[in-house]
């Protein structure tokens, strides 16, 4: 496991990735912006809003689970991967009042996240990054790419997840949708 | 569960803790200080150093074991707790490489950390705070508060904590004990 690394999602008029479509499913939304760079530390000049997280360890996989997922995943940059998705998420704090056993039990046993993610491998690159201990506004930030043609599989990986029991405890998202030329 | 509580902790010349003895156990010491204060956010002025951490949701503990701990735990600042120990720690690169179920087994059924700590329950109160994703020369900052006459005990459970697997994966670790008046 590398070190953790600072990344922040840098909202204006620059940026590699134009902002094609917002989607707030709950909670406040954002100022809305015409471009997102997603750059290793602070990130220079102004911006519409800025998102900080920071690259950790895997908190709920086991070691089968991490050796599935090293065989199957993708980098991120990849060419062909010109479409990507920021979804920020923010969990209750029914959730953080949870003890690790019953996350680890909502998290795959009950909603089967890690073996849902599974199935969109190798075509949909992952970054989480973690805000909660950042005095941020949301606890999680989660950054996906994939090929256009893979959007519709990424749409349907969204469906999955979110009718799942683990989205009951969520009360902040948005759904960003990216591309690059 | 509380929202995460940032923490700093200043060493200097100032501070309602007196530094009464340090012993580096692995890994580079820290420059000495007379004093040393334990502040919410960064705490204002010069200081010999500064290490800070933010308190979060517990990583291992199961149901049964919060639970547990939620029943016997003493809170900060009892008038009687006038001494104290912050014990800032590092783990390896191979504790981080590890996956969540190899961690839990190597914290819990092979070092019996949360059944240790719960034998000097209610007379160790307890505090910790991770530092590992904010950039800090330390994973955790580990801080203790106990009466005088508790300090044996205290010395008893850091000599089991220390002799279990947990400990292999340890490679900076400084013990610093604290009175006030």
């Amino acid at each position: 496991m590398a070190k953790p690394v600072f990344i922040t999602f840098v909202a204006g008029s620059v940026g590699e990735w134009r902002v094609d479509r917002v989607t707030t499913l709950c909670g406040d939304p954002l100022p809305p912006a015409p471009r997102i760079a997603m750059v290793e530390g602070d990130g220079p000049g102004e911006a519409a809003w800025r998102l900080r997280g920071v690259t950790s360890n895997r908190r709920y996989t086991y070691r089968a689970e991490d050796d599935s997922l090293a065989v199957r995943q993708a980098g991120l940059g990849r060419p062909a991967a010109r479409h990507a998705a920021l979804i920020p998420i923010r969990k209750t704090e029914a959730w953080w009042a949870l003890a690790q056993d019953e996350r680890r039990a909502v998290f795959e046993e009950e909603s089967h996240h890690i073996a849902v993610g599974l199935d969109y491998l190798p075509a949909v690159a992952r970054r989480l990054m973690h805000s909660r201990e950042m005095g941020e506004p949301f606890d999680f930030l989660t950054w996906f790419e994939f090929a256009p043609q893979d959007e519709p599989a990424f749409d349907h990986m969204l469906v999955r997840m979110r009718a799942a029991k683990e989205w009951d405890f969520v009360d902040r998202e948005i759904d960003i949708r990216l591309s690059r030329a």
